[in-house]
């Protein structure tokens, strides 16, 4: 059976509903851990699902903030440190991971609270998450305000990427998932992957 | 063995070493076929692994699209009519999804190149790609033009969804897993997902 919800059926959903179906539409996502740092020092570290690519040449990420001031301490820190770090969220820590995304106080080191490491490497003044295989270092770039409901688009470019030698290919195919890097459905259910396939570049079929 | 890459070393690697490489680091994506239809009818559908929810109320979802005129039919069509759909890539057509991204002419049918059905339903406008288990209808509502490498961020508002009803949970839950829906690592790499857990809400530990 088929279940159609029409605009009108969504507006009228209970909240906690709304927010488990919807969250889940877009298909998996990206999880993983936002680190940064205070301009008087103190870390943070926030989990998110709406880290995206925008574009390799420059090396461009962008993730999506909620309506401010709802993940208090990452949005403040990058703006004035200019930088934050990007750690992919693992088999062996997504329960920490996810608990990074409880209302602490402003101020409060997520790290501490939750059970992870913070490191600094390559004098990048943001925190990596030491216990994540896959980290990146992150310059802010730019910002959107979505006017439809008040989030901001974060755009950053890569200063430093941090990964396995062993899981990139000649190619620059990089096995995220024997790093263990999980996938998201939702708000809060956690994915291991198998590989299916890789697909070859898909040509445009000769003319017949 | 760790790998580092600083940013100069990212812009002197060979260009699709690098577009595999930085495709990666974000992390699992997301696989949708975005169907539209052009003023004068003509059906278009291609993939796209950027798409990301926005918000639940309104229920808001964008996606990204590279520098114009790259998908040459899916901007100008949802421009013109105001709508498109967004499906879920499954176990069973990731092939044929994936064909979708070969450059086909102007006003050609990915559909019937690539072995897809088109299906109207509700009485929307914008195809449905029938073999899909997860389908989005959605109107347009915004964009934005990201000055840092010309792409764009289209926003729209979810209009119709229609999903398999044995895999809405109470809670609202989708089990998108169960309606095979896939993820993307990279451009090309298909993965099924296999579920790890799924973590309550994150309470703020009681003061100690």
């Amino acid at each position: 059976m088929i279940k159609t919800f029409n605009s009108s059926d969504i507006d009228q959903l209970e909240k906690i509903y709304r927010i488990n179906l919807i969250n889940a539409i877009t298909g998996f996502k990206s999880v993983n851990l936002i680190g940064t740092k205070s301009a008087d020092s103190k870390p943070n570290v926030a989990v998110f699902s709406s880290v995206i690519h925008m574009g390799s040449n420059p090396p461009l990420l962008g993730f999506v903030m909620r309506p401010l001031p709802h993940k208090r301490d990452t949005y403040p820190n990058l703006k004035s440190t200019g930088h934050y770090t990007i750690n992919h969220v693992t088999t062996d820590i997504y329960q920490q991971a996810h608990q990074t995304s409880a209302k602490y106080e402003k101020g409060i080191s997520e790290f501490e609270e939750c059970g992870l490491t913070e490191e600094y490497l390559n004098g990048f003044d943001a925190p990596f998450v030491k216990e994540c295989s896959i980290k990146i270092g992150l310059s802010y770039v730019e910002e959107y305000a979505i006017k439809a409901n008040n989030t901001i688009l974060v755009i950053g470019k890569v200063e430093h990427l941090i990964v396995p030698e062993n899981i990139i290919e000649d190619s620059g195919h990089l096995n995220i998932h024997e790093a263990n890097s999980l996938t998201l459905s939702g708000l809060d259910t956690y994915f291991k992957t198998e590989k299916l396939g890789r697909m070859a570049y898909a040509a445009k079929p000769k003319t017949s």
